[in-house]
C-alpha cells in the first residue's frame, strides 16, 4: 500500500486509529478457548467488528511467538484474512526487528513478502545498514523506533549527544539514508510535549503513536502538535479495545471502544481541517 | 545452563568457538532440498560433526522467520536435537528482541520456556524495562548488543555522550539493573582495539563475538583485550564453517574449519594459562 492510499482511507473513515491485536489467551473470552485456533478466532470477530472505525491493524509479533508454532499459524491467517477480507487496511508487523544488511533482508522478506505486511516496526541501534534493507522494498514502510512511551524509554534514547538528545538523531540520521521516504517513526504517547520538536525534525512523515489509553497518553495533547496536513498520525490502542469486554459480546464491546476514539479523531480531523 | 557449567565446557574442550546456524536454503548443498526438512537436515549434520569442538550454537531467527512456518518448525527441531543430544552445549537464540515490558515477558517465555534456549541476543533501545524481564529467568542469560560489527554500528553506538561513546553508557547503564548477573554483552569483532576499554567495563562478563572470519575480524587481536580469567569470550563463526562445503561431504568440511579455529583456541587458551 502507498502513503496516497493510507491518508485517502483515513479522510473516508475519518479515523487515524490502530487497533493493536496483542492477543493473550489468558485474557481473552473463555468460551473461545474450545475454538481449534483461539487467537486466530478472537481477532477475526475483533477484525469484522472494528474494520470500519479503524485504518490499520497492529499485531505484536511476541504475543504470537509465546505460542510457538501455534501462534505463527494464527498470525498468518490473521494476516491473509486482513489482506483478503478488507484490503484497504494498513497492516503493521509489531516486530521490532534489527539486525547487520544480508539478516535483516531475510526479515525484511519474512515481513514484506511471505507475510505480506504493509509495514513492520525496526529498532535503530544497528544503524544505516540495519534498517536500509528494510527501506529498499517499494510501497512497503519502515517504521523505526524513535521515543519509546515505556518507563526506561529514556535511559538511552533522551542521552545528550554532542548535538541533541539521541531519539533526535536517530530521527535526523535515518532521514539521510536511501528511500527514506519509506520510512514513519514509533513516537511514545505518553511524552505529548516532545511532538513539537519531533515534527520540526520530520514534519512530512507519519508517526505511528502507540500509549493512548491504557499506558496512560491523551489523544488532544498529541494531536495538537504531531498532527499534519495529511495527518500524520496513526494512533494505536491495543488492551483498552480488544479487551473492553470478556464474554460473548467481548467483539461488540470492542467497537464500542473504537467508535468513542473514532468519534474523537473525526471531530480533531474536522476542527484541523477548519483551520 | 549456569556460567561455571558453560566455563567449564569451555574447559574440557579446549574451545570458546560458538557456530552459528545461518541456515540459507540458496547455499546449502543442493541434495539436502530433497528432503523432507532441509534446514533441520543440514542442522543435524553440522551439530554432528561440529559438537566437540564448538561450545555453542547460535541459530539467527531471521533465517528460520523467513521461511515462516516451515522455518518455526526447522528451528524447533534444530533447538530440540541440541538439547536433547548434546545438552551440554550453550544455545543462543540469536533474535534481537526488544519490546516493553509485558512484551518482553512473552519474548522471554517464548525462547527460554517454549523453546529452551539458554540464552537470547537482545537490542537495548527501549532501557531497562525492555530488558530486566528477560533478566528474570535463572540459569537464563541475556547478550545485550553492545557494539555491533556492521558498516552502520558506529551510526548511534559510536554518538559520543555527555559522558562516553553510547555503546560505553549501554554498558555501564546495564550493570546497574536487576539480575545483572545474567547479562553477556555482543561485542564486534572488527574493532578489536575497543575491546580494551570495553574490558574495563565490564571484566567479568561473558563477550559474544560475531564478525570473525567472512565479516573480516581477527581471533588474535580480539583475545588479546578480551580474553579474562574465566576465557569470557564466545567466538562466533558462521558461514566460514557452515558454508566451507558444497556438497555430500559438506558437515565434513564444516568439521575441518572449525577444527582449525579450535586448535588456534587451544594455543591461546594455554599460552593465557601459562601466564
Amino acid at each position: 500500500m502507498n502513503k496516497l492510499e493510507l491518508i485517502s482511507q483515513i479522510q473516508q473513515k475519518k479515523s487515524f486509529l490502530c487497533i493493536g491485536l496483542d492477543v493473550d489467551l489468558a485474557k481473552i473470552p473463555t468460551h473461545l478457548l474450545s475454538e481449534s485456533d483461539p487467537i486466530f478466532e478472537f481477532n477475526k470477530q475483533i477484525i469484522d467488528a472494528t474494520h470500519h472505525l479503524a485504518v490499520a491493524y497492529k499485531p505484536n509479533t511476541a504475543f504470537y511467538e509465546a505460542y510457538g508454532i501455534k501462534g505463527w499459524v494464527a498470525l498468518e491467517k490473521t494476516i491473509n484474512y486482513i489482506n483478503e477480507k478488507y484490503p484497504e487496511i494498513f497492516t503493521i508487523a509489531d516486530a521490532k526487528r534489527g539486525d547487520i544488511g544480508n539478516t535483516s533482508t531475510m526479515y525484511a522478506k519474512a515481513f514484506f513478502e511471505d507475510l505480506n505486511f504493509d509495514s513492520v516496526t525496526v529498532a535503530p541501534y544497528m544503524g544505516s545498514d540495519s534498517v536500509e534493507p528494510f527501506l529498499a522494498f517499494n510501497n512497503k514502510h519502515t517504521i523505526l523506533l524513535a521515543l519509546t512511551s515505556n518507563k526506561g524509554g529514556l535511559d538511552f534514547q533522551g542521552l545528550k549527544t554532542d548535538n541533541s538528545e539521541l531519539y533526535k538523531e536517530v530521527l535526523k540520521t535515518a532521514l539521510t539514508w536511501k528511500n527514506s521516504e519509506n520510512l514513519m517513526f514509533v513516537v511514545g504517547a505518553t511524552k505529548a510535549e516532545y511532538f513539537k520538536d519531533i515534527r520540526q525534525i520530520v514534519p512530512n512523515h507519519f508517526l505511528l503513536v502507540p500509549g493512548v489509553g491504557a499506558q496512560g497518553g491523551n489523544l488532544q495533547d498529541v494531536c495538537k502538535y504531531g498532527l499534519n496536513n495529511n495527518c500524520g498520525l496513526l494512533i494505536n490502542s491495543s488492551r483498552g479495545i480488544i479487551y473492553a469486554g470478556n464474554d460473548k459480546g467481548f467483539a461488540l464491546k470492542a467497537k464500542d471502544e473504537a467508535f468513542k476514539l473514532q468519534q474523537e479523531m473525526e471531530q480533531i480531523l474536522h476542527k484541523k481541517s477548519q483551520g
